[in-house]
């Protein structure tokens, strides 16, 4: 059997993840690096028909003038990581994905995005309709161009501000009647995005906080067309240590009086995120699962501050005061200190094998089971990560899938 | 119906564990604290039958000169915890049953654990079977006089050397009649203990890294005379931390590369591993999961230290050093600053609890269930802080208790 | 000879510094406590004819409904600090000094410091002039009745938000005519109580970044009056930590690249500081030295958050990054956890001990020597504490004081 | 008048710290990388007629088998410092200098010193004399070829075990007349080199805790043969923080309770301070300065462990108790991460200067002035580091020097 030709296009294709994603995609490839942080080459998942890393062909969007080398150098140059004999090795992979670069669209950005593009054919749309049409159709050539059996859309760009109350009560209908009326309706660009993927077949996965698939017009539109997408904002740090040591307290019966959490960070992710309305939609995500998983609201605070001598290196300091018997307050803090793009890019790289098999399974709409991906997952309101986890190894595990929505309601009763 | 009357006999009755435990039980039987760190106090665990805590009387064997309220102020005093009002509130209750103190009990003590003994009439035992009597009456005489329903033996003494090799690998019998020609075998006083309580019929808690009932003869007689038991080690701070973050490096396909651990406290408990030799036990306890957990041996240092400044509040600094995708190189630190007699005392009352039931519901042998209290669990080999608690949520949820085997290994196969 | 009487009038005499100076005050006298955290009873001080605790006799203004004892209870149970015996020893004090405290005094208040007021009597001045004048009859009266040798002012009230640029500017000749026809200049209560102060021929020490005296109006004032006085904010924690860091990398001639101090507590204090207008002035005043120290810019935040459960325990953490040799970047982090008002306390009587005896000796205008003990120190561009401290132990290894000027400028020159 | 040429001659010459000494010189002379990390190239140095980096020739001795380019690979590859284009450019020196390479010399090396050597012509000399003799040889034989204008000697060796009392007590009568004989004295292998390089009249500078230059024989040699010597163990990172925070707690009468270091790294330094042997001589030089500092000996505790996986990355985590105003119990803690080598580097570089001037200035025997950049300096009891620098400046500042032991004295006074 002919090795399977899967496409995988990357919005904000030129970012940090991106380029991560991409040379950890061909080092893979050559044999060049081993699996570790991949999380679908462990061997709970061996038995499944995921694809290697050689089927895939990468294209993408972008707003920024770079190709993805960019940011690959700028990682190896400022963050010091990725030797410069993979670079080299990699390198033609990377050219050559880059030919399958477009210009990416924007739609009323905001000041800080703005900022961001200096690509000068960049398509300012002027309605919803325009960008999506656009968007298909950049999608369409490169899947006929690379004759790709499926073809996957990630949303890895920088993080939008909180979408408007409005654009997420909308109903499927009401939005495609504003859509074909070329109506002006306030929808963020990654949600342009998710609606042309999803209409178009494409599974869509949100590695980002911004709105994306993350609305019920978006969920009606993936079950009518059977596609399956995944969300929302990738659980990598910060927020991952969260989603194991607030279970740890709740099991206890230890009380979190206020968990402070104070991230640092100097990327262009960091640098969009100092922007305040942008910021938003990230402390949000990393702050919501707290009561969630303990049952009550501690005082809880979540700042992200641009430190630019740190560039991908994102220094989280945690500080969760708790009470124990008699009343006893004690402390626990912690330091992380991760290169963020390589530990976000093989989760990239394992959401798209797992909903490429989903997709061949006949799975559609929201997958609950990889809300140990995200820190805000959709379809579950699963946070700890242990049973977030545990939902993944029993999808994995099924011989005989069955729809996603069941998988999930049997693991929530477990 | 009348309400149960549980003993509870502590070991090393006048250390800051066994103080905070009645001080803890006292206060809460009075409404005067609220359950926070007790884990039974949880949602999960209120339709079981267990005991409140005005059921329990306290006696307990001590080789110091001392009575329950002393290490009670000298926590208040010198750790800063408790309310001075609470004290005094319980103070009657405390006297009360300082009155079942009875001297302990020694045989071939270390120099370290000999160094702890003030009180003149503690039993210096020529031969194990000479304590295994004393011990046995003491407990008789507490049961009559009291009239108990149950009577559960607690292990809170100092933790002792590791045991021989020769003794962790005798036979039931060989042990039976080794004991009955008053044969001097290197047992550590844990294990007299453990034998006592069993033999007697009473269930065994070992709160400590020493060996108590965890050797294979001793299982043997816990299920000849159909007694539980639990241990070993309470899993109260570094090592609980350990047990919730390794899995998470393991599922995120994370190498952990080094786990360095430095515990520094000034209790008693500090003092005595302050030696080397019963330092070993402890360490060697803390350490132990990291390989289970990981499927992988990376480099691993624990160290405990006494600080005489830091008295209960024992601060633990740990420095993970893991590796990502491409090999990259990156670091998490904690600190976790808990007083650890108080972090302690309600997982003691919440395992009298659990274990007082467990025998009325006919269960015996070592409770895998367990697991989650203790750092080297008994009858399981899940480190796993998530499933172990898991575990427990499963056997408080059976309406008809199986026996305790049988749930630990459907447990294990989920 | 008769000892000398010594008033201490508070602004914010209920505030927790003041509660913990009077406690302190009083408890010293006593001998209940050592002298730990007394600069001045340092060795090097011993010789100087400093005033001794029992000297002193304690009033103040107050917005609130409270008395001396209200802070020492609330530390007490909140914040776990003092002994009980010690509090009831030194009641009889405090209950005494209580008498003396008058109702404070607001003009033109935000709403950060109007929502602090509950006293019903408190004075809402129209105009400066007739707070200056309100102020000084109870100084005045406070005197007489006490007879008193010496009266001081110590601003402990909280945080305003930073003054008017216009203010700064005024002459004294400007801002004495403004008042005299009542004019409603737009100052801060803090120099409104500073100029009563100075102008009646009292002393005045600014323990927080309030404007107080600093200002050349004030200072001419001083110069005129021959009244010494003191500032400005307390150097406690952070920033006495950035005052003896950042020499050190200067000395090593190691590059700061970057300066993130995240400061967390949940007293009054941080309640008002987490009105963004009142936090301005302390990050003005925790950020400012390290240009001073470095030589250099390096990027450098500082957030101040209020978090309730900490009460009076400040918790800092601070993340420095540097580059070294070849360019290599290194970090330095540490956490900071202090009880804030209990260091501050002794600086309290520090300064009052201090700018007693200079003004004895004869000195006038605002005090370099005492820089070491404040974050925007008076007088001087000094900023390193080994250097400030130098300077002080200089000043009491005078025999015959000179104008302080002049030993500062020679300090300066070391 | 042409450019002094000056011999730098290193014990230990394939070390981690003598590779980025010789790379360092190397890319400073070419103009590759900013004088970060420098000392001698602050401001205040300026003035003086120090020696730029390309009047430096290299040479050494080395006990395993490598060049000056073995380290400075190893520490790009493991600890990814150094741009490879640097390493490139500065090849053909460091491949140059290697030429001057001589097998190393032991001497009664104990087994972790033994393991080290795998150079199979190292001189295992039979009795001191003889060593000293070879050693003399190889550096007269490098001074004549490369036509040296001044020579120094640099111990950049792995840490030996402290040294035999009896040797520390020798008179340099006594020491000459055993070496006469050939007798077989206990003398360290630094002793000897140190021995070497000061009788034959060239400066000498001990990097480590070794005993080196550092017992009255050798000082009296230093003096009658009129030759400057300095050390003892640079100050990098710990003991360096120690040194600027012991007296923040001092000055501020805080009391230090406890201070416990943690100390973790991977290089060959580490590896050789993992025998219980050679790290006791280390330990000992960071942890006796705290009583010194302090006025009086707090609990301390320091430890140092091999952590494979941190390479040159020093991790030192120092947890620090101390007692404010009421004995309220507070804590400061700090996590270093630094380059280990780099830091020393920059530091041997200035040491080699200011000792060659000081040659030049007429000075000799042990430095005080250089206590700044040591552990355990010499000739002075200034553990201060704000002091140590003000001591360095004063002598920089000197217009016509003084003999050094006059600078230390009036310094001390001040």
């Amino acid at each position: 059997m002919a090795q399977r030709r899967i496409g995988l296009w990357l919005i904000g294709a030129c970012g940090s993840v991106a380029g991560a994603t991409c040379l950890g995609l061909s080092a893979w490839a050559r044999g060049l690096i081993p699996t570790t942080g991949l999380v679908t080459a462990l061997e709970a998942f061996a038995p499944l028909d995921l694809d290697g890393p050689s089927s895939f062909v990468v294209g993408g969007h972008e707003v920024r003038q770079a190709d993805l080398l960019t940011p690959v150098w700028e990682l190896h140059q400022r963050s010091r990581v990725f030797d410069r004999a993979v670079i080299e090795a990699c390198r033609s992979d990377l050219e050559q994905w880059s030919r399958h670069l477009r210009r990416g669209i924007l739609y009323r950005p905001n000041a800080a995005l703005q900022a961001l593009r200096d690509r000068p054919d960049v398509l300012l749309a002027r309605h919803p309709q325009e960008a999506i049409t656009a968007v298909q159709d950049d999608l369409r050539r490169f899947q006929d161009q690379e004759q790709l059996d499926q073809l996957l859309v990630v949303n890895a760009a920088s993080t939008e501000p909180p979408a408007a109350w409005e654009v997420r009560q909308l109903s499927l209908t009401a939005l495609q009647e504003a859509l074909e009326r070329k109506a002006e309706l306030p929808l963020p660009a990654s949600t342009l995005y998710a609606y042309a993927a999803l209409e178009g077949g494409w599974p869509y996965v949100n590695l980002t906080p911004s709105l994306g698939a993350s609305l019920p017009a978006l969920e009606e539109l993936a079950r009518q067309r059977r596609v399956p997408h995944a969300g929302q904002d990738l659980k990598t740090g910060e927020t991952l240590l969260k989603s194991v040591l607030a279970p740890l307290f709740a099991r206890r019966h230890l009380r979190v009086l206020s968990w402070v959490g104070h991230n640092i960070l100097g990327n262009r992710d960091g640098w969009v995120l100092n922007d305040p309305e942008n910021k938003a939609s990230k402390v949000k995500s990393k702050d919501a699962l707290l009561s969630s998983l303990l049952g009550y609201k501690p005082q809880s605070l979540v700042s992200i501050e641009y430190v630019e001598s740190l560039d991908d290196w994102k220094t989280a300091w945690d500080h969760i005061h708790f009470e124990g018997f008699f009343g006893t307050k004690m402390t626990l803090q912690f330091t992380w200190q991760g290169c963020d793009s390589l530990l976000a890019a093989p989760l990239v790289l394992d959401l798209v094998r797992l909903v490429a098999l989903a997709q061949r399974r006949g799975e559609y709409g929201a997958l609950p089971y990889l809300a140990s991906f995200f820190k805000s997952p959709l379809a579950t309101s699963l946070h700890d990560f242990a049973q977030q986890f545990a939902l993944l190894e029993q999808w994995a595990a099924q011989q005989h899938p069955n729809p996603p929505a069941a998988a999930a309601s049997s693991a929530a009763q477990s």
